[in-house]
């Protein structure tokens, strides 16, 4: 049993339990659908379809300006570097699994020299007095809402309040890794610019919960993203066009925007099922926003048979793959669309089946 | 007069000289027209959409590989780096108006600490003495074919090789930009492969001449290949999903890649018209290219009027922007696909009420 039949009969199962559908050219061409051909491209950051949707998300986030970009990748390091510039100090702070930190080839670090400060453990969220008790004087503390590499996981917002309190009476920028800031509220019940106006600056996906092509929005006050403007040309991030990304995300944010308290109760409803399974559990137990991590003790290769077996039994994708953990294995599920589409009966077959399989592992 | 009623009555116009047509949003949806919504997406740089495309690239080019990058900036920046890298300098060469040196907020230099030494004049392309007289000790040469700032020009083939032969000597890497080189393989009569064989490394735009969204392939060997790979996650480049660049790409390349022979003898049948008229005329003279910039000795105020009103007057867009220049002023032309699709008579027409226009200016 190899991973790739995993991965195959998750591909070949009519439903999956996870995510808005896959990601192929129908995303595109069901945004583009209502889209005269007539509207002109933007050209280089300028044009009504790029300036507009700038406008929109600025207001959206309760900031002065906001630019879309390419990447949250580019968005993120361009804003650390520019906080960096202005504060006059090379270095930043952010959780040891943050995206700068494992997912970007260190870019961070060789194209802006600048240095990074991991605080809190890597299996929990950036507490006060992780911050408060840093030494160093750092430029910016970089948040990720909710921690994605830990299952979502998010600090209370009172946590967050006192943070961002403490930046500001220490001069630190507080940035918001918002790639899934939308999934959070639902939680937190509170507003995106309630949020928002907790940090300095923000970025947010246009691809995660909002289920876009790509794409990413930086926004913060005008004169910080005029700056970041200058850095996205250095990066090679401002194309000529990027509307077959604006214009998608403009699509899909309208539709999923008000979607979020959907997909996070279904999130607790989903990561119950799983906990309910012998040897299966999720982090965080009780979702706190759309997504989390699911757990198994025994290796991949225990696992995988039982789960290639129970989705292609039931015609029901659960996942394509599994992580290899030190003890056990893992894998990530996000909440979206499919997941309603779905008959109970069917949601609780492959979970029964899980788990007789699972207690027959044993 | 103002410049914005020249840009009006261009757009007003129902047919241009140059170009493929508006940037719009057809030109997706036309490219999306015969893809089936079913086509995966690329993922992060992988998958069959990306890679099919680059390993059809890679060919096309005569290179051992090649990578889809969302800009030439991003593309050519990271190339650099690599020949720097490899060869143990920190310091390249290129034309004073190259685009690296005057369109990316010195990303090259800001980015990756890279020094530059510029060659040749301003107003002529790099010549083979001006590389062998060269002090300083560099890790590559970049050249760029055909140089736009000036019109399109090029060096002869024959330097191509004695630069190529004089790198490969000296242990310099060449690099290509080649934004535009297909619309100089009529002039140079020579194939594609033929030209990036002088070449360590070749970038080609999908949105210049072949008239794509936007996106970028770059060439080279293996090697080299798999850390451009490194630097375009960096650079926050490696996008979840590029196809809507990709595959808009293949298609108008297969469109047009031929036609550059069609494009370029419209280009000299067009120069002619401007230099036939009375205080206009074309750099280079004779173009050779699909491209050249035609210059008045007069400024941009009394020249905007004459053009708008010639535009309007024959319903066909001359320009819609003229460039103050130390003496006078100047436009970019490059000629795509529009240009067959005007009656000769419109185009004789045009020009005569140009040509009468400014003989009465003086």
């Amino acid at each position: 049993m190899t991973k790739s039949e995993l991965l195959e009969t998750y591909e070949e199962s009519s439903q999956q339990l996870a995510g808005h559908g896959w990601r192929n050219v129908a995303v595109l061409k069901d945004a583009f659908e209502s889209i005269d051909g007539d509207v002109k491209s933007d050209k280089y950051g300028s044009g009504a379809v790029i300036e507009d949707f700038q406008q929109q998300m600025a207001e959206f986030l309760g900031k002065e300006a906001s630019i879309f970009f390419p990447s949250g990748t580019m968005a993120q390091q361009i804003a650390l570097r520019v906080w960096c510039d202005q504060n006059g100090v090379k270095k930043v702070a952010y959780h040891p699994l943050s995206h700068l930190e494992i997912h970007e080839e260190d870019g961070l670090k060789e194209l802006h020299g600048i240095e990074t400060i991991l605080l809190a453990d890597k299996e929990r969220v950036i507490e006060l007095e992780d911050v408060t008790s840093m030494d160093e004087e750092i430029a910016c503390l970089l948040l990720e809402l909710p921690q994605r590499e830990i299952g979502g996981q998010l600090p209370s917002f009172e946590t967050l309040q006192a943070i961002s309190a403490h930046c500001r009476q220490n001069g630190i920028k507080l940035h918001l890794d918002g790639a899934r800031i939308l999934e959070c509220l639902p939680y937190y019940k509170k507003s995106i610019t309630e949020v928002c106006s907790l940090f300095d600056s923000v970025y947010l996906s246009m691809y995660k919960g909002i289920g876009g092509i790509a794409g990413a929005i930086l926004a913060g006050d005008q004169e910080f993203m005029a700056q970041t403007k200058i850095w996205k040309k250095r990066h090679g991030g401002d194309l000529i066009s990027l509307y077959p990304y604006i214009l998608s995300a403009e699509t899909y944010l309208a539709q999923r925007k008000d979607r979020m308290e959907e997909y996070y109760q279904h999130a607790i409803e989903l990561a119950a099922y799983f906990n309910s399974c012998e040897g299966m559990s999720t982090i965080p137990e009780v979702p706190v926003s759309n997504m989390f991590h699911v757990h198994f003790q025994e290796a991949p290769e225990k696992i995988a048979p039982i789960l290639t077996e129970a989705q292609q039994y039931m015609d029901l994708g659960v996942t394509g793959y599994l992580k290899a953990e030190q003890i056990g294995c893992s894998f990530e599920v996000s909440l979206g669309d499919q997941y309603k589409l779905i008959s109970r009966s069917k949601v609780a077959g492959v979970f029964e089946r899980l788990d007789e399989k699972m207690k027959s592992l044993n």
